[in-house]
This record gives structure tokens, C-alpha cells and sequence, in this order.
């Protein structure tokens, strides 16, 4: 088994972390909220005071924190990661960030006489725990293949797609369609709302039809019920989705459902749902409709 | 058993057809080009002059034929299936018309004395091949329960929505998505590709990933390669939407992918490309983007 | 001078008739409500007991009606208008209606002896007030070089522009215009107005910029503060994006901007802002930016 | 007459640096290339070696660039504008910028001792050689006052807008306009001839209709033959437009029409024509239609 370690323990970290300690790698951890992660240490990782000391415990080092700043932040400066990285170590960032970040900091790792991966998910906890999970990787192929069981670990489906940030182009162009089918859906459920069809008619044929991705599956279900935690909400997904338009942008590449879809979630913040899943897209075109979204439930 | 009747054996109906016959159900049809039902007939099929005689002969009898044109003429005029219908029988359509073109039908199967169900599919051939075809279902709850062992030996998942015409609205909202999903995988795997990561491995990870629907892990690697024959093509695709759109005018009920959608696979004809299956709005995209579509490996 | 008749005294058409008598002409009119052409009587109009009435009164007769339905009552039966027309006489169709209607009205005038042109406006009253509106006209050529002068007093600019139903289509394509204007002006004011411009401002640059349209300047002012009656509804507007989009559908034409913001005057329906006019597609844009649309004010 | 000074005279600046100067006033310029120039100094231009030297003769100065780089490489540095400026001068940016640029630029200007207003233009230089531009001011309202008589001298119609950032911003959102209507426009005149309408005719009703603005006047018979030389080409427009969309997500607007026209100016640069006025989003709208847009008259 590999020593690891790994930095950024939330909703989606800590139960890959959990995962690799079941699997029975020794683990070493690291989160800004050291409270949040007591009980992965009463389950048997082992607590670094930095991520500089999480690097220096470790063969394979993983982070997954929110964004690009997040991510400065981990890896720089005096006790973070990239000051206890070195030859022969290798480090996987699992985020999601903008493909030139990424390279950037693969460049700054490679200085360090380490290497460094990008393998961004495609999946929420849902997927993780019914053992489901896609993973894709970007970096050079010889480092892939060190710690390819490390990753199936982590979701059986592991595809490397090319030298470092192409996983994370690869993991935005996913993304980009998360929102869009999700408006989409809103759509479908609406429209038949609209013509008489309870919603929640609707929603069950529409998770069972040839529409039902994944996405669709889990998430369908919160046009009838917000979830108490957004999975995923609203300005996490604005952030995905800038990453894909500019992206477009970069390789002109005109991607004109997620230009519309975006303007709804930017409506989703217009009026005030920024914190809610981004499933609330569908509570926009309801008002659009002059449907009630029967947001009463969900707004505690 | 049953006696069943069925009329349009099309690609889609002389499967179901075959399903059915499978079942040990005694079925007797008609199609308007009576060589594409020699198979059928070879495995066991009934062949009756028209549509009246096969209802004549029937309990139960089916249609499944192209759009609201093909119905009148199946159902009416002397010969038609509505003159071979009266007290007893059931009348169930799996075409995709419009919710006000079906109710309609089904007041003048009424008036015979006969009940009609509107009972279209979501899948394709492939879905049905894999038993996970899904129905829904429209008309009176009593003459549903009668023929729904029938209904469940065509696909497993069936589902009562409502009155007369609510199933043919069902499938409409159902089918704006298998479109913009099409768009949006589209986009996703040229975003990919004009940022350097081969089409092939992008068609993998999303046909893996949480925006997986069945319909883009079916259609997905079209973009790879059309399929000699189109499973359902831009001007049939055009059809529902433009039924889904008409009825959000009517419902009052904006779809802004849909519409966006919509314009592409009007492209798409404007381009020579409308008998291509509707996965050729990746082609439409591909000109926008300057990126070459291989085309040529799909026009013979 | 002419001896003209005019069908449809509605807002427009009223004063279209009352610039003819201005203009010395010879009026034989008709309206569904006679009291709305009491004052065009006081000025001179004859009245007429039907649109045949009209026609056989009149060397060149003039409808202006809603649509293609109220085409149709003016001129069909009994007391209609084709049962006036006849050998030698002109009629000219203001209205706008789809052009495979007027194409279709223009035949049966053909079977009477007479010629038709279809002849919609471009702008509103206050245009017709400023002697700005202009005119285009399908047909033959020969008619419309006999009745030109009589075009000409109504609106300065007439443009000749091919067989019948061909201005049809292009008052069809320059109504699109006016709706995704208003569209695109609405996102103008309210970005400049979120980030901490006065609406006022806002209105008054945009007004006299390289975007202010005749459409932008009279309807722009109406974002702070709708008109009493509304100048071309909600519905109205529909009406014409719904013939636009539709002979999209027919010329394989894709029409994105146009598509859009049909959506978006399909949720001011959905809204219940049917009846104000279209310039309320800014109120639907501010519902989802949470800004609010001073709708108090418009609503009695 | 106030001493004036001008940097950057460019297509646009130069034409307004001669309009100062057959005013009356005494200007003094830079250029980074000082040949386009020698035309003003044969007017009366005094050249000066440096932004540096332009701001220390002058009373007033201006500046007058492509984009936020250019506007910091001619203000910054030893011998930049800012070098220059000091207690009693002010300085007048006219470029496009974002607002926040703007402002962070006011501070530094103010730290000098001076004030700087952003006082961007609206129109080309056919309007302003019309005598017919407009500007739209952002600062403090005293230190607009003083230097009122300059900028009405290059256009009538001056507005005060607000603090400064402001006028960066109305800008911004003026031009979105731009676009909106060109792609609209575009799909009037290829709808029409679709429909059979000569292209000629469409566009000579199209621009004189209510939805002729300005930019449609000037720019919309570009359709028809593209100029040799690009007004304001795609990739300028493409920045404007994404200044636009990212106050749009700094403020929470939704930017429907605005969102899908940025993906045919991305279009346009896909297929090759980035350096075409933006009008050539026709061309992309016609490829898509199928349609020939004439495109050999217009590539050298």
C-alpha cells in the first residue's frame, strides 16, 4: 500500500479520503477546518499541521479544494505543498480549475523535481458511494500508470485523456452539460405541468426515459423537494460554467446552450438563490411561468 | 392471450410487433408497404387487408405510425381502423402526435363504443432490445388496467399520466431533451477537441460520465461515426419540437434551450442535412466552429 | 382624385383613412363597431353597411384587420368584400397576416376580375403623424403602378418589393426586429441600471445612440413608464414572431435572436402581462435580474 | 482656447484630434506609429515624443486606445501620461475599457493632483463626421463642467452619467446593442431571401423601418458588400461583448440576446473571419441557412 496524503476534506474529499482508508492505504490529512475531519481521524487518518507536512508524509499527495484560490492557497507559501514536494513524489489535484492553472502549477511541481497530475471527477457523493465514480486524468502517461491503482481506488472508471490540463478542460466541457440538461429538464417538467400532468408524474417519467443521465437521476427529483445542503450550488456552477465559456472564448469555440443556461443561473442570483442547489434553475423558469415553485419548503 | 391488433410496422412498430408475437400473443397487421412485414409474417403474424380488418379482429388493437398525417389516414375513411372499432374493444396509439390531435381521436373512438389510450414509447430500437422500454400512458384509468399486461410485455416501465392526450404531451416534453442533450454533448466534446484532447476520448468520458443519459451513450458515438441509417432523423426530431413548442405557446410556457435547439436543426436542413439523424447538429456546430465534421465518411 | 374604401377603422387604419380624406380623396369606409368611426364620419368618411358595400363603391379599396381570422370574416361571404370586387378594381391588404394567406386571398381576387396587393406598414401612429411610415408592396407590378399615388399619400416610403405575399414576409422580418430590439435595449438599461446608473440615464444615452431604431426611441421611454393603452401588445408581437418563426420552419432559416426572445414574450404571458405592450419584456428581464419594474404603476 | 493634448490617433482618434483642431484649438499628439500622423501635423498638429510630453503641454488631455493593455502601456512608465499630469490638469480617457479599469485608473490620476473623466463615444466616425456623435461622461461633476465646451466640440450630444466607471460601463452596455441588431437584421434579410426577396430590396426596407437605427443604416448594407476596411471588427466587438457578459455576472444581469449573439461573433472567428467588421455575422447566419454570402467580393 502507498503512503498518501490528502489535502481539502470536504463533503466530496473526505469520503475519497475515507474510501482510500478503506481500501487500507495509510493516509495523512490536512483541511482548513480542522473539525471537520475528526471523524476521518477517528477512522484512522493521520492529522499533518499543514499541507507542507501532509507533501512530506506522503508518496502520492491529492488535493480537492473549491477554486483556483483555494488552490493557491494550499500549495503556496512557507508550509504548503509544493515546499514539501520532491523527486520522486507525485501529486494529483482532483479540483476544478481553469486548464492554464493547472498547467501552471504543473510546471511549479515539475520544478520541484515531483509531477503532478490533474484528475478532476465527474460524479457527486452519490456516485462515489454507489461505487461509480469517473475520474480523468491529465499529465504524462509514465506518472499516470505510478498511481493508476490509487485512482481506481477511487472510481472504477479512470480514463486519461492527455498531457497536464486536459482533464480539467475535459472535466468543464462535462460540466457544462450538468446545467444545460437541467434546464432542459425544467423545461419538460413545466411544459407538462403546464398542460395538466402533476409534477410529480412528471418527474417519474422523465427519470425513467431516455433523457435520465445520472445527473438527471439524482437531481430531477429536487424540482419537487430542495435538498436541505445544495449538492452543488449555484455560484459553484457559475464558476464551471465561466470556466467552459471561457474556454470557448480561448479556442473559438461557440457553445450556445451553455451561453443561454448561464444567463439563467445569473437570473438564479438576480434573484437571490445563489446558496441553493443549482437544481433552482428550474425555480427561474417557473417564474418565468408564473408557476409556483413552491419555494416556501425550501427556504428554511 | 390477447387478440392483437397491429397497424404501422415500421422500424420501431414491427419490433414491438415481434415482442408481442414473442409473447405468445396472436397478433394480426397491417402496414402500407406490405414487403417490410414478410418477416413478421414468417414469425407468425396475422396479415389483414386494412386497418378496419385488423380491428375487426382484434381486442386490443395498436397504431404506431409517422405523425398526425399517417393517423388520419390510417384511421379514416371506410377501410380506416376507426370503422373496425365499437363496444368492447380498446384502441391504444403509440405514435407522437399532438396532445390536441389525440384527444380528438379518441372522442370519435368513443363514439364507436370503443375506449382509445394515447401510449407513446421513450427509447429506440436499442432500448427496446435491452427490455427497458418506457410508456407512458393516456385515457381512463379502467381501460388502462385492462390493457396493461399488454402494455408491460412491450416495455417494463409503464406509467399512467392522466387523461386523454396527457401521455402524447408527456412524450413531447420528454423528446425537447433527447435534442438540447444532442447540442450540448455536441459542444462538450468540440470544446474538448479545439483544446487538443482527440474526439474519440472525449466521446469515452462523457459517454461515461454524469450527463450520460441513454440517449447519449446511445447517439454519443455518432459523432464518430453516423450510423448508415438514421435512427431518427433532423426532420422527424423537428417534428416534436415543433409539437413542443407550439405547446408552450399554448401553455404559455417559455423553453429557451428547446427554441435555441430548435434553430440548429433548422440549420441543419439549411445545410442539405435533414436526412441525417438528428445527431447531425454536431455538424452544424462543427461548421460554426470551423472544425471539420468527417462527413465525407458519412455521405455515400 | 380616387374613389377608395377602407375596411378596419381600428386605431391605425382610422387614421390611414383620415390622412386620405386630408388628402382630398373620396372615403367609403366600414368597421365591425360603427361608434369608433363616428369622428371619421363628422370628417367626411361615407359610411357603407358591409366590406361589399365598400368594394362596389370604390375603384381601389383598403383593409386593416388583426389577422389572418378577421381577414377572412371582411372578406368572405354574402356581404364580404370579394363579393364587391370585380373587373377594374384594386384591392390593397394592409394587414399582416402569414404570406401563404395572402398569396391564397390575392387568387380568389384574381377569380373575381380584380388585382390585390399586399401592402403592410412599417411603424406605428406616431410615425404615420410624422408623415414617416413606410409601405412595401407585393403583386404585379401594373397594379401597383396604378394605386402608387394612392400609397404614396399614405406614407412617404414605398418600396415595391415582388408578387403577392412577398410584403407579407418582409413586414414579417421587420417585425422580428422590433421585438429583439426592445429585448436587447431592456438588457441594456437594466445592466447600467444594476450597476448604479439611473434607469433615466440609461434610457436617455441609449435613446440617442447608434442603437436608437425609430422602434428604440418611441418605445424605449416606455421602460419607465408604460403607456396608458398599450401601442402593439404582448400578444400582437407574438402573433408576428410566431409567422416569423414559422416561415423560418418553412425556408429552413434559422433565426436565433428571434427564437429567443419569443420565450421571453411568451413569459410575459406566462406572467400575466398579456395585454401591455411588448416593451414589458424589460419587466420579465428584471423579475429575473430582482430588479424592480415599477409595474405599480402600469397596472390601473 | 484650452491647450490640448491627444494620444492615440488611431482611425477614430485622429478624426476627433482634426475636429479639435479646425475648432480652434491649440492640440498637441502622440502616436505609437508617428506616419499615420504626419497628415495632422501637416494640419497642425504639435508632436510631442511621449505621453509623458503630451499631458505636460496641455491643459486637457486625451487618450484615445484599443483596449485595457494599450491604455496602460501609454499611461504607465516613465515616460507615460501619469508622469505628466499634476495639480490643475485634467485627463479624458475615451477608450472602451471596463468600468473597474476605469476607476482603478481615476485613483491614480487622482493621486497626481489631477481628475480624469471616462468619457467613451457612441457612433463611428461616419457619425462623427455627421456632426452627430455622442459621448456619455463618468467622474466628478465639477471637473466635468470645466472641460464641457471641449467635449461638446466633438459631439453635440454629451451626457453626464455619473461617478467615474460610469460612463465605461453605459458604453459597454450601448454596444451590446450593436451586435444584438446586426445578427436580428441579419436574420430579417437572409429570412426574406429565403422567402425569394432580392437581398437588395430586403435591405433597403430593413433600413428604412422602424427598427433602423443608426448602426443599422451605416452598417447594414454591408451585407451586401462588405468594406474594404472594418469599421470595428470582430475581435473588437468580441471584447465589448465580453466586458458586457462580465458585468453581467459582476452585477447579476442576465444578458439573454446578448449571450447567443457573443456565440456567432466566437462563430465567426472559428471560421476564419476575425478580422471582418462584425457584420460578418451575417456570413455565419448564412452558412447555417445555407446560403451564399457572397464572400469572394470581399476577400482580397
Amino acid at each position: 500500500m502507498t503512503d498518501l496524503g490528502f489535502v481539502g476534506l470536504g463533503v466530496m474529499g473526505s469520503r475519497i479520503a475515507e474510501r482510500l482508508l478503506d481500501a487500507g492505504h495509510c493516509v495523512t490529512g490536512w483541511n482548513r477546518t480542522r473539525t471537520k475531519a475528526e471523524w476521518l481521524i477517528e477512522r484512522g487518518l493521520r492529522w499533518a499541521d499543514s499541507p507542507r507536512e501532509v507533501a512530506l508524509a506522503s508518496d502520492v499527495v491529492i488535493t480537492m479544494v473549491t477554486d483556483t484560490e483555494a488552490l493557491r492557497q494550499v500549495t503556496g507559501g512557507a508550509s504548503g505543498l509544493l515546499a514539501g514536494l520532491g523527486e520522486g513524489r507525485v501529486y494529483v489535484d482532483m479540483s476544478t480549475v481553469s486548464p492554464a492553472a493547472s498547467r501552471e502549477l504543473a510546471e511549479r511541481v515539475r520544478a520541484t523535481g515531483a509531477r503532478m497530475l490533474d484528475a478532476p471527477v465527474s460524479g457527486s457523493v452519490a456516485t462515489l458511494e454507489e461505487g461509480r465514480l469517473s475520474l480523468m486524468v491529465g499529465g504524462d502517461a509514465e506518472t499516470f500508470e505510478r498511481v493508476r491503482p490509487v485512482l481506481e481506488a477511487i472510481g472504477p472508471t479512470v480514463t486519461y485523456v492527455g498531457p497536464n490540463g486536459q482533464a480539467a478542460l475535459m472535466k468543464i466541457a462535462t460540466n457544462l452539460g450538468l446545467a444545460v440538461q437541467m434546464l432542459a429538464f425544467s423545461e419538460a417538467v413545466l411544459l407538462a405541468e403546464k398542460g395538466g400532468i402533476s409534477r410529480e408524474t412528471a418527474v417519474h417519467v422523465l427519470t425513467n426515459s431516455a433523457v435520465a443521465s445520472p445527473m438527471v437521476r439524482y437531481r430531477g427529483p429536487f424540482v419537487l423537494r430542495q435538498p436541505d445542503e445544495a449538492w452543488f450550488d449555484v455560484d459553484m456552477m457559475r464558476k464551471d460554467l465561466r470556466l467552459a465559456l471561457e474556454a470557448g472564448l480561448e479556442f473559438d469555440m461557440p457553445l450556445p446552450t451553455t451561453a443561454v443556461t448561464n444567463e439563467f443561473l445569473t437570473a438564479a442570483r438576480g434573484m437571490g438563490l445563489a446558496r441553493h442547489d443549482f437544481a433552482v434553475v428550474f425555480d427561474v423558469l417557473a417564474a418565468m411561468a408564473g408557476v409556483e415553485a413552491r419555494r416556501e419548503a425550501r427556504e428554511p
